[in-house]
């Protein structure tokens, strides 16, 4: 009740600050036999990971993921997987000014009033970096979903005000903010420049589209599966709103122009998605549409009003070292809880009928 | 697992379906002796009752709550308090001929695909009445906050594409659609008759204020405070998108635009709440603003082309009675599902610090 | 949090107090499909109704259980299936002068301890009255267990220092007692004569072999299946220890003793079972074998010493309709509390491994 | 739901195998500013450390351990303690030929028919090596526990068919069994050398008595305070029974002889104590007496027969290092779980009554 577990059979917790020792997360009840290396997980790491251009932190970190348990001969055994990242370049001195410091748009002011006082080096357990965990737990997930043919495409569908209005999937690797459209990409590089040139920087929007998952996923009432997602989604640090499919959109609309019509070839589909592949908290066999606006950056260099924790009013420079824009290194984020909250609905899903639970222990798939 | 509980110290689990034979939550975890009394919960639930104006569903309920157990004269006991509301006029002959069909924008597939039939009158357990056992625990939780100066406005923010641009909350219960704007309730009931002679309907957005939350509520990371209120409001059917604070307008703006500055003035204040009270998942001190946007009714009077169970193509004419616009109705839930949040928050943070809980168990708060 | 929710997949929740309204269950979780009728629910509760013979509780109860959702034309539809058993013989005037006295053996003073005050009808929440919601939710694991074959033999293993030495299952419903054993019923009865004539109380204990259980089920460490069985019989109010397998008796053995061979005959089988069916918290194919010490009522009818709210020393005498034993009415308690562990193992179970969710999802047993 | 979490405000989350790269353990919901330094921890976990005695493992382990997050200058900060104990000592070679066999008494059959395979060096994660962060977890919850002024005393009540009659709290820590009688650790050091001689193994009995427990602690039905000790203690992978205050022994009892009077001295008090300090699952103010029938050692060097992973029945001599009886290392364990219980009841415990919530948030407890 920490706040830091999420799931219900597919189990994430994380632990870990921004300068602390270490940074990790604790998977439990994954299904054993499913191959997991390290290298599987580093390539999710490497998409969040600082250092890699010059739209992102300067803060090196190699981000090396250590498997610490639950792997045996390359595949998991069913009990805890415990991963593990080494902070290796912390540089607290550069947050030593903010010990007393309450920086606008940052936890520091609710830690202080919740805990009584707070890790401030570097945000602690607020940082963006706690996400590192976030990531390596999801890439299990998403190494599950691969098996049963559940995948994600998840890309910047914003930077501040530059929209993507294409869509072509191959580019969306082919620049430093995981755009689908080059034309945009190009537009935000020059509107960053403009946010850094002025010690300034910018929000944006993740989209993530899920392919490949089954209708009937999902609870009713408080589980549904869009209402699990938008907890997963909030709970990125940064995000301050999530639309399923159509999202906020669907206010404005008539009925008659929402309700995506459904009909038979080849099984069920529906003429529109609308509806972003969930209808009644369950999915309906379409492509769930994900969307988080993300705010932007607060740490930035320019000096700001606040107060200290004597009660003060002060000026504050922010100094370290800071993204001008978190949604690049979002993008994977966004992807990893979406896959948490899906590894979740397939195994709970398992025992929605008797039928399946009769084939199984009767029948002979649980043999023994 | 299910899905139908909510909460960590303060929990609600609901239970019932559309046409069965009652609808009810049991609320386990309340503190003893907070006064309740049925009235004071019966009074949540005529704000979502349906037959009371033109524009929503002529269905007609008394809907009146039962305390079974919990409250011994007049307090509660610290034992679960089981609350059952009666379903009296269910005909559910009108939906006979849905049994095998699957109505575009609801979850009847979904629920078919996972459970292999369902309970088919009137939506079963996914019908929006299944909220009524939402709305009288979450009485109990408004009750509970109360006591703690923490109070709740909620009301239509938009009706359709007409937007409530002015904020009188004393107009809020003087119109059918609880918006506090009068002119945009006059305009929104223009729009909404032109919708239903077109036998349509109509989305919206409720928008929910919450004054005196202390700051230091919620939790790190998951358990984010904002991450929580979303899953909660999500979690209401006709949800497809949640905001807090500016929500999806942040992605477009520049970070010195967005900080909210912290000023000393008789404790710490903030000069803006663009954040909607919340930073890093922990309450600020400040108002918490929320906005779901609620999608059409899907249940229209036009004919609409669709699927039945046997996979056939057919065109379907939904009878029955039912609200042209969902939003008047959510208002209360949606307070109601904020408020089962903050419960449990406040519920939560008693343990935060080790002072608390010294002073709770050796300095006499804790007396025995 | 509160105390009435048990299970992670297949989850109970109950509510309710002895002279209040009514006493419920809610059942989340249960798989659709499951046949299941008010009648199949009764069964078990007659297996525990007061007023039944000389040696239980003149109270008279109807207990008959209503089913107000979650079944649809008999079968269980995978929403909350609430069952409800209204309190109709409630004489709480025979309770008025407990109002403020602890009595001894009973929760009274812990529940002012905890809560402040408490509903003293008849105990309350505490009362062994809870057990009915227990048993009824029960009832619907045991019927989804017995699909699986999985399948329940509970009865009293001592009356007081009587003890069954013989285990005859057909003798069990032959005697007020639940006992396997003629010759021990017939002593027992004896034995409970002098105690009630002394108007004086005894205990016993419970024994439940379960058969048919695959191996397999259980998690690891906190989970095991042995841990949870643990839980679920010492939360039956009077139980005082709790056994698996041979229980106490090990800790003087040695392991050349009290290990059970492993042999191959048609399966992999034990030799003998010391175990219980349980080694390491994962069930080993054999029959699951658990006790429960089960402690005098602490009812009597003889004067006694203790205190009451304002602290003063005085002599009290219970009055009302007191079980002499409570063993015979927990027979069915246990058993319902070890289903309730079991069908949760069961459905927590399926995906285990890997290629039980590839099966699953891809090749068809998930048809959509 | 894997099984390796434990609690709901004090959450402990264990992972590790006994020869992977480490064990572990994440606290979660531990209040802020509670001091924790590594060398309190350490204190534990030499209490279970192996290559103490003659008596116990000749493995060597130096079992160092290292707090990674959650813990700022000394103090916790509320956020997940991360815990790692680093495995030193492997030699897995000893294990190889366990690989494909099912030692009797052991997990391994279990494991196999639940995963489909097993990380079989050393036992994996059913190892008794993973209650390491068990100790090291429950550290954390004695240290906040004792600034509440309640401690604990734990020792060997049994070892084998020897007894500790006598009760000198003084002695525990003088004697390899940590028993509380001389005389009979004297005893028990002749029977267990020929125990080895032969060898053999033994099991015992561990008893925990808590002081300083205020009465009100634990919840109703499901929550009882006793029933989440049995679960805590059978959870530990020798123990076979858990009894509370008299245990087994109450079920011969007479009612008049069980009841514990109230009595009022500067307080309310118990003349006996036959309850074990907790009475309808919540505490009565009295000790909190525990005990854990540990069963002896599976492993041991006699041949046993057995069967393998082809289902072949084999005769299997057991190499490696073990403990002749586990009870003396199992002694730290099982104060480590009462400890983790307790502190969960204890946070659990501060929303129980309105009085509280308002004092905490309108009395100015919480500031701000």
């Amino acid at each position: 009740m920490g706040g830091s577990s999420f799931g219900n059979c597919f189990v994430i917790s994380t632990w870990g600050e921004s300068h602390g020792k270490a940074i990790g997360a604790v998977v439990d009840g994954c299904p054993a036999g499913l191959s997991v290396q390290e290298e599987d997980i580093q390539k999710y790491l490497e998409r969040r990971r600082p250092g890699q251009s010059q739209y992102v932190t300067a803060r090196r970190e190699d981000d090396r993921v250590e498997i610490l348990s639950g792997v045996f001969e390359g595949k998991t055994t069913g009990t805890p997987i415990s991963l593990m990242i080494r902070n290796t370049d912390q540089r607290s001195r550069d947050y030593g000014n903010l010990a007393s410091s309450y920086r606008p748009g940052h936890a520091d002011y609710g830690y202080d009033a919740k805990y009584g006082f707070r890790d401030y080096r570097g945000g602690g357990r607020s940082s963006a970096r706690e996400t590192v965990a976030r990531v390596a737990g999801g890439a299990i997930a998403i190494l599950l979903l691969k098996e049963l043919g559940i995948s994600f495409c998840t890309y910047a569908k914003a930077i501040g005000p530059v929209r993507a209005e294409a869509f072509d999937p191959a580019k969306i690797n082919s620049n430093p903010f995981y755009m689908p459209d080059e034309a945009a990409a190009a537009e935000a590089a020059v509107y960053l420049e403009q946010c850094m040139s002025r010690k300034d920087s910018t929000g944006g929007i993740v989209e993530c589209r899920i392919t490949g998952v089954p209708a009937g996923l999902g609870n009713p009432v408080f589980g549904k599966l869009d209402a699990v997602l938008a907890q997963a989604l909030m709970s990125i640090g940064a995000v301050k709103a999530v639309e399923i499919g159509d999202g906020m959109a669907v206010a404005g609309r008539k009925g008659s122009e929402n309700n995506d019509s459904f009909y038979a070839e080849a099984g069920i589909k529906k003429k529109t998605n609308h509806a972003g592949g969930i209808l009644g908290g369950i999915s309906d066999g379409g492509e769930i549409i994900l969307r988080a606006s993300v705010k932007p950056t607060p740490s930035i260099a320019q000096p700001q009003e606040t107060v200290n924790a004597k009660g003060e009013n002060i000026r504050l420079e922010i100094k370290g070292r800071h993204d001008p824009v978190i949604v690049p290194r979002a993008v994977v984020v966004v992807e990893a809880m979406a896959a948490l909250v899906l590894a979740d609905a397939v195994l709970q899903n398992m025992g929605s009928r008797m039928e399946y639970v009769r084939d199984f222990y009767r029948n002979g798939t649980h043999k023994n």
